[in-house]
């Protein structure tokens, strides 16, 4: 039936196509005529000077590096929602969603400039809007070929630099916090607290003016984020069921691997941009090593975490492998720009036997993180900061010191913030909507509504 | 029993994995003997003239841009899926699998030359396929610096973005459509219509010469496919069920919520080089601007759409958030390298609240469209358009003008085809095939055919 | 209830937005100091010549393109996960992780020196770690404008390209294959053989020096792949109740078509980087005309595919259709740059059409491949490069020689080494295994525990 069905319709398909067809090649080429582009080039030229190529070109990568960060909120989110349980799914998705919307929002209104302030007293500058007079791209020369891009590159590369870091946090608190709760916590972090410490640093303040080292943000971005996480996990607390009085602790899993994978393989991606993008500029010589230490790292820390899972759970491990090749990627993040490619293998190597014991450990002190997040990208974030005293030439007890000042600041506000808000608004759902799952509860929508495999 | 197994495997493979190691580091380092490039490079340079390190750039990116503007149509089949039933997946997939496809060998073959015809009535002007000999590169003064790339890469850009009008159809009409009547549908759209419209704008027509602003097509691509849709959706009715006879509205849940938001990030991530390669340049001035004014109408419409919604359904709504953060991509496209950031956010956040309500709307007025195609980019193109006038200095009565006669152009042309074609090969799926899927009724393939979670 | 509930958060919601709101705002503009790059970009200048912006163009170019094929063994993962049983999909994942981390690994610590070994005997040469020395770009001229990159950037992009072959075999021996003899016979298939066949052209060997040439390895990566998968299979035989006693052929269905096109349209997206990257320069000429090459041959392989299919199997088959456009873009790989648009759809045409018959006929013979990645690869990479014979002006018996030799020399190591991997570790799971998944049996870890859609 449906043979004969198709095979009447394929004809008349088959028909209309060469009908088609015959339009199709009635061709009457015509050729162009050719602009003189060396006049408006030479005044080009004349207007910004002879960097105008090369400042071409780092502008244009810069902005290409931040749709590949911009990509990585993808990642994240498809990531997190494969490490939880489908009845929670919507809530996840919602919430990166948001986290990705805000976060361009607040960096443009306030975060940029409280985070690149110029001369402040090195500690807290308060932010702005950005202005179109400020970024109005009329200064070819901002910044040099050390940051060699418009203002309206250099920004739009920090702001989806800015919401990775609530996105972490929401992946170490899903599956039971209140969802108008993250999004005012996730909001103060990314607004306020980010562009403190961002500051501390990149904006210029007391820590450059030490010896801190942190290429692309090691500490400043995803220790940051991992920190911050404890701090509100804490005040949150364990999913339910997940430590049972007994002292056992029951596994619970995500519901689907392929979305997991999905989420680190773009993650993968996106790093090229996050660590190639930090180069502010162009420049052959450090892109491209950034690219082959950055790559190295990943796969070293994969190929770690994956023998060292197999030696401690007795099996392949492919969620823990994949939490590996992003230890490996948050090690080599702060030293990425300064250790040649069999540096960076170790690195990423050690980053991803840490993340394996670290994950053990943070589930043996009760801490809940569904997806590693705190492991992952604070613990490896403190050692990727570290290994640039080892292999990039950075000062110990500076790497330390910033590393340590900035996972500091980040736990303490993600705790207090945390608990001003379970005072306020609370910050947990209910029991009742903890094992119905937040898709029903916050949202009234669940994430497979139609989903009937096998069945019509 | 798998410990035990898993673990004699686990011995062999590091002992294998050893003995790899140590051929691996059999290191006999060898350099590279340096060519001459300076010699090559100059001989380039006296050729093309001095403008060819910018041109070189301009054409990088302009087929960086093509390629992301591909990635969309993974971003539509995906959206598409996930936001209509499981049963018609497999159709979904089939039908953008088949545009992008088709598109692009239409373009090619006729598409191209009728929408950039050269010197023509303005009107009107007949297509024919692409040559070598046109598009040779052999002139690299092609375009001047304001299209600045060899014609090669101009085809491929404009090609992708082609292909895209067809593909906003398919969401509307999906769960209903007989297969071989989109196609023709499709077909006949992209080939012949979209140049049409696309002629009198950006093939240098009457609304060209007019006063009529269109940067990178909030009416050319965005409503020319939403109308057209309204067009074609018109005649072909609403899936069975939706409106029931008691006058009650039943709302038909997609089945992936994942796959929904993967499709979303994707087509915000593409838009980087829709909006961003049409600048037809490198010019790092015009292209970071354009970043920068396309990622904060996208986060502004996807807040403005979530608070809408929250508060109209009483809910935070993950697809009509998605849909927002589309509706202030499509509201920014007309306009996105003529207006400052704030600017942008204002018309992102106004295309965020309309979205709501023409959703709403439309749902009223029983027009199904299963994706919200038609609100999303129809009516955010049209509102898009406008404002320009208001923010980026465009003339209002020729932004209304070009906007209503593009819409209405594509709204016509989709409904006499879809007329015509209803006539001839039928466009609706019998009753028992809607009820038991397109999948199957077409295809004879679901989406999910061995898909048995929980079981083995 | 939920009403309620969220209508009271929501109000907390907005007062917390507004007043941060009024904090975004205090609007504190700053600009920035102007650096003077003249004298920054003068000195590089004068330290690397007038070439430096073409090469940091070429560089960047290079870098993107490597990043686009690590993207393509996220296409593969998906691509094969979707063609196959769920109960196999963490299996199909863990090998994706592995191949890519194992690949670039191998690559940096033997592969790339072996394969482009300098002065050799054209046959054979021993490999070695990279090291900072070698590539650490201090020479800005590497390679000239044929190959117009730094040495990093040369390596990363032939690092993704390795990986790989190996991952093209992975498809063909799914559901079947013990997961430690899958790791040992794809490390020695991407570190020591695929080095071999590639030196013997692209390393300077005897085939470069005959008249053989592959642009950008339908032979020395497609048809190497699909070959080397070939022998695996061969050895390791169908999988079970695949091929019936009475001699009929037993379906056996995927498990997420949407999966399968996800995977497919990544690939298609980072063809444009393996296939343009190929250029190894960003020479607009030749880019530009890769890019339209490469994306007319997909889309006539896609539509060449899908109405052979329709008539074959008197119904639109979309899995059959995905790999048209693989096929499509496999075999214009050889000649990508050395042919016109219409030379590009025809020989993508013709691919579309072998590979549905191919895929016929190797189920007749009982060579089971799961996702046809004998067909695809093997089979239309040997078509691509004899195309290059027909269109791009290449010489027929060099080229027959060349696949000819690649594909025997890759056919016989999958083979052999597989053989070894039999009598040794064993290559086949337990029967029971195979039933119950390889999920279960391999890693104790289903890839959707937790998905249970329609309920709670």
């Amino acid at each position: 039936m449906i043979a004969q069905m198709t095979k009447k319709r394929t004809m008349k398909m088959i028909a209309g196509m060469l009908l088609l067809g015959i339009v199709f090649f009635t061709t009457s080429t015509q050729t162009y005529a050719a602009a003189e582009p060396d006049e408006d080039y030479l005044a080009l030229v004349e207007t910004y000077g002879e960097t105008f190529d090369f400042f071409t070109t780092s502008t244009l990568w810069t902005l290409i590096a931040a749709a590949l960060v911009f990509l990585m909120h993808l990642g994240f989110a498809t990531l997190e929602a494969g490490l939880t349980r489908a009845k929670n799914t919507t809530n996840i998705l919602f919430k990166n969603v948001f986290i990705i919307c805000m976060g361009l929002f607040a960096y443009a209104a306030y975060g940029f400039n409280a985070m690149y302030p110029g001369d402040f007293n090195g500690i807290f500058a308060l932010g702005s809007a950005i202005t179109t007079e400020a970024y109005g791209n009329t200064d070819f020369s901002y910044g040099g070929t050390a940051l060699c891009m418009t203002g309206w590159a250099d920004f739009i590369f920090q702001a989806m630099f800015a919401a990775t870091a609530a996105t972490i946090v929401s992946g170490a608190v899903a599956e039971r916090i209140k969802l108008p709760s993250f999004m005012v916590v996730a909001t103060i972090l990314v607004a306020f607290v980010y562009p403190i410490t961002g500051s501390w640093q990149w904006g210029g303040g007391w820590l450059s003016e030490g010896g801190f080292y942190d290429f692309a943000g090691s500490s400043l971005v995803h220790a940051f984020g991992g920190f911050a996480a404890l701090g509100v996990v804490m005040v949150l607390g364990p999913r339910a069921g997940k430590y049972q009085a007994d002292g056992s602790i029951k596994p619970i899993l995500g519901h689907s691997m392929p979305l997991a994978t999905i989420g680190v393989f773009l993650l993968f991606l996106g790093w090229f941009g996050f660590n190639g993008g930090s180069v502010l500029s162009a420049n052959p010589e450090g892109v491209s090593l950034v690219f082959v230490t950055t790559a190295l790292a990943a796969a070293s820390g994969g190929l770690a975490t994956m023998f060292t899972a197999w030696m401690v759970f007795k099996k392949p491990d492919l969620s823990m492998s994949l939490n590996g090749m992003l230890a490996g990627l948050v090690g080599i993040t702060a030293g990425a720009d300064s250790m040649g490619p069999w540096s960076a293998v170790i690195v990423g190597a050690i980053a991803g036997v840490i993340v394996v014991f670290s994950v053990i450990f943070f589930d043996k002190i009760k801490i809940d993180d569904p997806v590693g997040a705190i492991s992952v990208h604070g613990i490896c974030g403190i050692w990727g900061t570290l290994a640039v005293a080892f292999f990039g030439g950075g000062d110990f007890m500076w790497q330390l010191y910033g590393t340590l000042s900035i996972s500091a600041l980040a736990f303490v506000a993600g705790f207090v913030i945390s608990l001003l808000v379970k005072f306020t608004m609370g910050i947990r759902v209910s029991e009742e909507e903890e094992a119905t799952g937040l898709d029903i509860g916050e949202h009234g929508q669940e994430a497979y509504p139609d989903f009937s495999p096998n069945s019509h």
